[in-house]
C-alpha cells in the first residue's frame, strides 16, 4: 500500500494514528469558542467552519457547505456517502498538495489545546450482542447450564439503550447506587455498585436514516453507516443480575456510557475489510441478513485494546497497564447486519443514532472485552504488575479502551475513550 | 366539588372532557401554519402564541412568555412547576371570566380543524411494567411454573424503548415484519407479525430535569413531571417470544407506538389522588422508594378503556366496542417511585423524556390491557357482538385507548390513541 503524505509532518510519523488515509471527524471548541466541526490530521485538527469561510468549499454543494459550518455532525451525517465522499476528497487533497498549506494551516489548531464534546445529537442509542464469545462466557456465568440462548445464532440480538447518559472521553463519573441483592439475603437492599465494569464496544453512527416502514436492504446498510467510534457501555453488574428479568438490563447501563471523540468515517475502513465466516456447525443467516458483500467483506479487521490506570498507578508515575486486546473481525455479526435487522421491523433509525457493537471478546479468554469474563465473574482476581488486584473497577481507577487498524507501517486509529470513577454518594436516599 | 364555569358553552357541558378543570396541552397546526402550542376547553384549541401577542401574559416571566411561542413543549416543561402554575392560573381566569371573552376567543380554533403533532421531542423513552396483574397473567403465558419473578415486588422493572417510532394518534401504520419461530420449527423464519397487539398504558411526561449523578428524592419526584397521556405501545408478540432473551423486548416493540395528542397537566389530577396500598403479603418498598406522601396520595384515580373498530364495523356503519376497562390507581408501583427509581443510579431525565406506565391491567382477567391476556395468549378468541372473532390485531382494526378522570357530572379527560393497522410489506426482502 503506498501511502499518501501531507505537507503536515506530524500526519506521516510511524506512529500517527491520524494520517491522510484516516480524517476522523469531531466536534470541539478552543478558548471558549463555540462548537466547531473539526477533522483529525497529525497532531492538529482542521477547523471545517474555517475552510469553508476560506472558500475552500465554493465549488461543493451548498448543503455541504452549510452543515460543515454547525456544530454537530447531524446535518452532515444526513447528507449520505456521495456528499461524505466529495468532502473527504476535498480534504485530501487540501491536506496533500503543498500548494495549499499557506491557506489551510491557519484552520489548524493542535489536538492538546481544544476541548472534545459530543460529535453529534444522539437521539437513540441501541446496544448489540455481537460477540458470540462474549455471550458465550457471560451466559455462563448468569445461567451455567444454558450459556447461549437458542436464538443467538439467528437473531442479532440488541436491547433499546440509554442516550441522555452518554458523555464523551474524559469525563469522570460517580459509581453508581441501586439495588443489590445477594444470594444469602433474602431480599435486596439499595447500595453502591461493588461489581462495576466496563464493556469494550465500538460504537457505529447512523448516517442517512430510513423512514417508518421501509426498511434498509443488507446491501444498502453500510450507506447508512456515517462511521465508528471507540463505545464503553459501562455495567453495574451486580445491579444488572438483579433486575434484569425479564425485560432486559436497565439502570445498571443508563448512569454513563462513554464515546471517544473521533469518529473513523466507514470509507477510512475499506482496506481492512475481510470475509466474514460462519463456523460449519453454525446456521447460515436468513436472507435479509445475508449478501454476497457482507460474505466477502462484511468484517472489519479493528484491534481493540482495554488498558487501566489505577490510583496508585498515577501517584507512582507508573504507566498505564494492558488488560486484553481483541479484534472486530471475530464479531459474530456485521455492521451491516445490524443495520438490517434493526430495521427489518419498520423501525426508523436518524443521523445521529448510535449502534453499539456489544463488547467485543475473541475466542481466547484473555481477550474478554470485560471484567466480568476476565475474572470469572469476579471469583478469579487478575494481579497486576504493581502487585493490586482487581475483580471489578474501583474508585479511582482510569479504563482506556483504544482501537486501530493496520500495522507499525500503515496505522490508522479510532482515537481512545477514557474515564475515572470516582466514589458514589455517600449519603443514599 | 363546585365546578367553576367558563364564558365557553362547549366547556361546561356534562359530557365536556375539556371543563376549565382540565386545561390540557398540546401542540397542533391549521391551515399549514406552523405548529402551536395549543390548551383545550370544551370543543376548542386556545392558541397560546396568540394569547401571548394579545398580552395577556404580559406581567408573567419572560421565559414563560418565550416558551408558549415555540412549536414543542420542550422549553415550558424545563421551566418546572412553578412557572406551569402561574401559567395554568392565567389561563383560568382568561377563561373563566367573561371581561377577557371578546379578546381570548379570537385566539380559539375548533379541535376539528387542526391537525395535532407530537407534543415534544422525545429525548428518551423508558417502558415500565407497573401492573402487576398484567405481570402476572403474561408471565404465566411465558413462563407457567414462574410467572411473576422474586424482583417484581422490589423493583419497579423498566426498560430502555425507542424514541424514534413514537407517533400521533391517528397515523395508520404497517403491520411489521421480523424473525418468527414456532415451536414446531427448528430455525426461525422473516414474516410478517402474527400476534399483533396494543397495550394499554399511560404517558407520563418529564418536566424538569436532573444533572446526571444526581438522583431525584421521591418527595420531589413529582414536581419533576409535566404530564400524562394516553399511550400505546404496540407490541409484535411473536417477534417478542423469539427475541427477547436475554436483554429484553427489542424489535417487537420498536415498529410504531403511538401517544394521544393531549397532556393532562398533573395540576389536573389533583382531585383523584388516593391512597396507594400493599396487600398484606406483599413486601413494603426500601426507602428511596418510599414517603407519607407516596402512601398516602401517591395512587390516581384514572379511569382507562379499550375500543376497538374493525373494518367490516366501519363498512356496516357500527360503532366501536369495548373490549375492556381498568383503573390506573391498580398500579403496583407509582409515578413518584417510576422517577425516583429511573434516577437512583444518577441517570438524567430531560424535558420531554416518556415514562410508560407499562399495560395497565385490573385483578379482574376481563380488565386486561392488552390481547395477548384477554385471549390466554391467542388459545382462546374473543367474539365481538357482530359476530368477528380476535385473538390478535388484525389489518384494518381500529384500536382506541381512552383515559378520563371522575365520573358523570365532573369528568377531565385525557382524550383518546387512535390508529388503524395496514397491512405489511408484500415483498420481504
Amino acid at each position: 500500500m503506498k501511502k499518501l503524505k501531507s505537507w503536515l509532518a506530524s500526519a506521516n510519523t510511524l506512529d500517527c494514528e491520524f494520517p491522510l488515509a484516516n480524517l476522523p471527524y469531531a466536534v470541539f471548541s478552543a478558548k471558549e469558542q463555540s462548537h466547531s466541526i473539526g477533522v483529525g490530521l497529525g497532531d492538529q485538527v482542521a477547523n471545517l467552519r474555517m475552510l469553508e469561510e476560506a472558500g475552500l468549499f465554493d465549488d461543493l454543494s451548498p448543503s455541504l457547505r452549510e452543515s460543515v459550518r454547525q456544530s454537530t455532525l447531524n446535518p452532515l451525517m444526513g447528507l449520505g456517502s456521495d456528499q461524505w465522499g466529495a468532502l473527504r476528497q476535498r480534504l485530501t487533497a487540501l491536506f496533500s498538495h503543498i500548494e495549499y498549506k499557506e491557506v489551510v494551516e491557519p484552520c489548524f489548531i493542535p489536538q492538546a489545546d481544544v476541548v472534545f464534546h459530543l460529535p453529534c445529537q444522539i437521539g437513540d442509542y441501541s446496544d448489540f450482542y455481537t460477540s458470540v464469545h462474549h455471550a458465550s462466557r457471560v451466559g455462563a456465568l448468569f445461567r451455567p447450564d444454558n450459556p447461549l440462548l437458542p436464538n443467538y445464532k439467528w437473531v442479532p440480538v440488541a436491547y433499546h439503550g440509554r442516550a441522555s447518559s452518554i458523555r464523551i472521553s474524559g469525563e469522570a463519573f460517580k459509581r453508581p447506587a441501586g439495588q443489590l441483592k445477594v444470594p444469602e439475603s433474602d431480599r435486596p437492599a439499595l447500595g453502591l455498585c461493588q461489581r462495576l465494569d466496563y464493556e469494550l464496544e465500538l460504537g457505529i453512527f447512523i448516517g442517512t436514516g430510513n423512514s417508518l416502514g421501509e426498511p434498509i436492504d443488507i446491501d444498502e446498510a453500510e450507506q447508512h453507516v456515517f462511521g465508528v467510534s471507540m463505545f464503553n457501555d459501562w455495567s453495574a453488574r451486580d445491579i444488572q443480575a438483579w433486575e434484569y428479568q425479564p425485560l432486559g438490563p436497565f439502570l445498571s447501563k443508563s448512569f454513563f456510557s462513554s464515546l471517544s471523540p473521533w469518529i473513523m468515517p466507514m470509507a477510512a475502513l475499506a482496506p481492512y475489510r475481510c470475509h466474514w465466516t460462519r463456523e460449519a456447525s453454525d446456521p447460515q443467516p436468513l436472507d435479509y441478513l445475508d449478501s454476497a458483500t457482507n460474505r466477502t467483506q462484511g468484517a472489519i479487521d479493528i484491534k481493540l485494546e482495554v488498558w487501566i490506570e489505577t490510583e496508585k498507578m498515577r501517584a507512582n508515575n507508573q504507566p498505564a497497564e494492558r488488560l486484553s486486546t481483541s479484534n472486530f473481525k471475530d464479531s459474530y455479526w456485521t455492521i451491516a447486519q445490524m443495520v438490517a435487522h434493526h430495521t427489518i421491523n419498520g423501525c426508523d433509525v436518524k443521523p445521529g443514532d448510535l449502534l453499539g457493537s456489544g463488547t467485543q471478546s475473541g475466542p481466547a479468554p484473555e481477550e474478554s472485552g470485560s471484567l466480568l469474563e476476565l475474572t470469572a465473574g469476579g471469583k478469579e482476581p487478575i494481579t497486576l504488575s504493581n502487585g493490586e488486584q482487581r475483580t471489578f473497577v474501583e474508585d479511582g481507577d482510569r479504563i482506556i479502551l483504544k482501537g486501530y487498524c493496520g500495522n507499525e507501517q500503515h496505522r490508522i486509529g479510532l482515537g481512545k475513550v477514557e474515564n475515572i470513577v470516582k466514589s458514589g454518594n455517600s449519603h443514599l436516599p
